[in-house]
């Protein structure tokens, strides 16, 4: 009586299924913390989150058989509506069913197959409705002013026109593929021009997370930066927005999907309508959230995340979008809300947004790693994959190069065509084009989409994002040959030979390190203190990756007075030694 | 295509659900504000939380008629289980249908009814598998060594005998009471002695979140406030697993509802079980969750988290009690892992807990509100009310009374009368009863219960929580008259009256203060901004409620270097006037 539910929907599958998710964003915190503890970043943390998910998915496929429960009963009922609620009367008794969704035709008896896989497979909706909320909200909190307010034409350039145009090329590209697949006789299905576009606009949103992740790394110029980052946070908006006007565009029950200038005006209407409601309600609700509460940093706190969440609530209920009034709303409120809260407030806040911006973030990677294998309508088509990422290819380089000709020829601060590049190829696709694309699978279109969006966000991450991430390898391993070897040799400065050298070659290491040398490094191992807190504070703010490092002025180190260098410490172990 | 959720389900009304309940929980904060703000505190803020859900229910309940959309249609199917899910076939395609439960007997047509009510009806689990955890993790987190383990002997039998004790006489008293009323003939359905041991079961557990904000006002022993805190964390877990036991002891499908031996010992088996395996699990992965991720407190909060949460789901998933497992996992983790977390963890990992309490504690309790008028199978018998409001009178007072005289027996520190009425009355019932008694409402006997708990909680938070939290007050008042009024008269300290007294008696006053009186007040100005920042820091303390006041030591204040008061400060205002 007390567990009817346990009793009747089987609570162990139900409880296995976050605990695999727990057990693999456990594994991969312990991961990145064995490489940022051993320096080691050759991979992102999101790539590994999505490695761990493959596996798992692996050994779910292949290697965990459940036995089957007979548990799933097809009714066929002479009802003409699908209704949200159904009352089951089974035998006298009244049951209460909820709608799930639809199956997608002909898949009625695949359903009952492949119960554990089915287990691990979440609603799309908790996608959109849990976990990219605070993605989102972090992504605009931690959009800091300055740099972002001084480039906003180039950001908003980019991230409208540019993903419009990025949206179109694509979508264009995809249809001159699609149409010589359909002469070849290589599509399973149909695949409209809309579905084209479709397509061009959930691949047409860049992810902010590892553009912050990695141009930590690289030093380049603040404003480049707040440039590529900016650009990446408002083009998921618009790639959101874009998609469902696409949708919009195109009637559900309507079979002509051929092109319609009022549709397409529709479709615009809807576009600035969602957009600008979208925009007005983040800021209405980021500008209203000032607080006297200074004294009570809890309810201060609690006040500041029920608003925004509330702005997610209140944007879906009014039609627009979620998503896209939670970005102006973190907007707003890191620009006018933040500095009204008190200092424990504002440090409770940024650190409450950035655990569940990580924990959404690795389950969200680790889930698609997952769905690699998890997911049953798999639609993986060799000629479509290369067209894809040829497109995908073309659509960001008509983006970038394009618009920086003409915003170079109006900037102060010309975009080099260095960083033309660096942005050509930091525009890694995540967690948004997947949210998208997993949201509606229900078409042979769709399907094709979502395995191959898969495909190129998994390419993107590891090959990109790994490439990017290990440029600054070689710098590294030249830094620790010269710190280590070439500096004691040539200078005073450094560790002695003795110390760094192995064992093996004392004599030589003895021979050739200087007197100063000792002294200079002894006096440097009681500075030590003070470097092991500096450098603990940079691993913190990296390891956060909270704020634009070059944005917030980071607390200049307390000024220590210590002794000057040349006078030798009196207890130096090496000195008495000699 | 891509809204066929909301299109389908009604997106608008599942916003509206969680919007309301956002509305409130900020109208509560804002008015915790106010009432701190103004040092109001008649009432304890999960009592205005109540308030407000009462409000709201009754606005819902009488106030708002939603049109009714015929959504739900009736299926006669002939099935003979009730499948978890179910694909029924609509004119060809198929669609999945989850089971959400059973309906009441002969309540099918009144499903239809009140869609908006049932709209902001949450699924019982919600409670056990969401808000709960957060709650009682915290209520272990905060309960602080060295208190807790001196008296560990002391709280353990108030929380084990006592609770059980409690419970049998809470179920022999209602038995009596329910016999009677079935003389009478006020019984309208089957109330069996199993039904009465279940209520005793849930009602007996104590709360431990008034309890905590209560005696930070109260200035008694540290000890026995670690008792009285003690009991009530641990008489939780005590309540759940024994309510889970009795229903163990009445099988489902029988119906001899007669006292056996056989089953006794079952349930007993049961208990058991189910606690040790939950205080194993809970201490083992509390103990194992040991850090090394110091450098990196994101990390190792966020392991944290997962650490805590899983340890609720693997009990769950082992057929333990995930909510005592949270509980012993959060007394263990503040007993071993805290101390090896760093300390932005520490602060991190504390906030975050506090901020998922406060917001999980008050939904719970403005929900609590709003079922009084939103729930649709109340069930209220005077009789029973009566009834039960007397058994658990006697039950406390069985449980501590008895029992203290034991414990006396054995204690340095005895336990005072004084401190037993206390104990007796703090009593108070919280959110584990809600949620222990809104779990199952499918019988008139558990609708009886569930209304009645609800009186019961009502009446507790209010009159015995309100009635401690006014306790302080006329003390407070005689403070102020004695500082501002008498103090001045009297003595030299204090403010002038010239400036307590109204203007109308400024002749009276001035006759009446001696100048000494004036240099003191002057001089206890200079000293104002020292005292504001100890001030602000008690109000902090206070409002976070977060670690037992006396058990934790709070900073010493700044000790400030002071001219000594005698001599006057020369640019005294007042002096010049003079």
């Amino acid at each position: 009586l007390m567990n009817t539910c346990c009793i009747t929907s089987g609570c162990y599958h139900r409880y296995a299924n976050l605990l695999i998710f727990i057990m693999l964003l456990t594994l991969t915190i312990l991961t990145i913390w064995l490489f940022k503890h051993r320096r080691f970043r050759f991979l992102h943390e999101t790539g590994l989150a999505m490695i761990y998910g493959l596996l798992v998915g692996v050994i779910l496929r292949f290697g965990v058989h459940v036995p089957q429960n007979m548990s799933n009963v097809v009714l066929s009922c002479a009802v003409n509506a699908s209704p949200a609620t159904l009352l089951v009367n089974i035998s006298g008794r009244y049951f209460e069913y909820t709608l799930k969704g639809e199956v997608s035709r002909g898949k009625g008896h695949q359903v009952q197959d492949d119960e554990m896989l089915r287990k691990v497979t979440f609603d799309p909706e908790v996608f959109f409705n849990i976990l990219l909320p605070p993605i989102i909200f972090h992504a605009g909190y931690s959009l800091k002013r300055r740099h972002f307010f001084r480039n906003i034409g180039s950001i908003l350039t980019y991230a409208f026109m540019g993903t419009v145009i990025s949206c179109f090329v694509i979508g264009l590209t995809m249809y001159c593929f699609v149409s010589f697949m359909k002469v070849v006789g290589q599509l399973g299905g149909d695949f409209y021009f809309t579905d084209c576009l479709f397509f061009g606009a959930i691949v047409s949103a860049t992810d902010p997370v590892t553009v912050l992740a990695i141009f930590n790394e690289l030093k380049v110029d603040v404003d480049l930066y707040a440039l590529l980052f900016g650009e990446s946070v408002l083009n998921d908006a618009v790639a959101i927005v874009l998609s469902s006007s696409i949708v919009a565009y195109q009637p559900a029950g309507d079979n002509s999907h051929s092109f319609e200038a009022m549709a397409m005006l529709k479709s615009f209407g809807v576009f600035l309508g969602v957009f600008s409601g979208s925009f007005a309600l983040g800021v209405a609700t980021g500008v209203m959230t000032f607080t006297k509460l200074r004294d009570f940093p809890l309810l201060e706190t609690a006040l500041f995340f029920l608003m925004s969440w509330s702005t997610f609530l209140l944007a879906e209920a009014c039609g627009f979008t979620g998503v896209v009034a939670v970005l102006f709303c973190g907007i707003t409120q890191a620009h006018y809300t933040y500095n009204n809260l008190s200092p424990e407030s504002q440090d409770r806040t940024k650190q409450l947004f950035e655990l569940l911006n990580f924990l959404a973030e690795n389950f969200i990677f680790s889930y698609m790693g997952l769905t690699l294998f998890s997911f049953q309508s798999h639609v993986f088509n060799p000629l479509f994959i290369v067209g894809a990422f040829v497109a995908v290819f073309l659509g960001r380089a008509a983006n970038i190069y394009p618009l920086s000709f003409l915003l170079n020829l109006g900037r102060k601060n010309k975009i080099g065509s260095n960083f033309q590049h660096v942005m050509m190829f930091a525009g890694l696709r995540g967690a948004m084009t997947f949210a998208l694309s997993i949201r509606d699978t229900a078409t042979y279109a769709r399907q094709m989409m979502f395995s191959t969006t898969l495909l190129i966000v998994f390419f993107t991450v590891w090959i990109c994002g790994g490439g990017c991430e290990s440029y600054a390898w070689p710098f590294r391993i030249w830094y620790n040959f010269d710190h280590n070897y070439l500096k004691p040799l040539l200078t005073h400065s450094g560790p002695p030979l003795t110390a760094t050298l192995p064992a093996c070659c004392g004599l030589l290491a003895r021979c050739l390190t200087s007197p100063q040398a000792y002294e200079v490094w002894a006096y440097s191992i009681l500075l030590k203190g003070t470097e092991l807190t500096l450098g603990e504070h940079e691993l913190v703010i990296r390891g956060t990756r909270l704020v634009l490092p070059m944005d917030d002025p980071v607390e200049p180190p307390t000024t220590v007075t210590l002794p000057p260098p040349p006078s030798p410490p009196h207890s130096d172990p090496h000195r008495h030694r000699l």
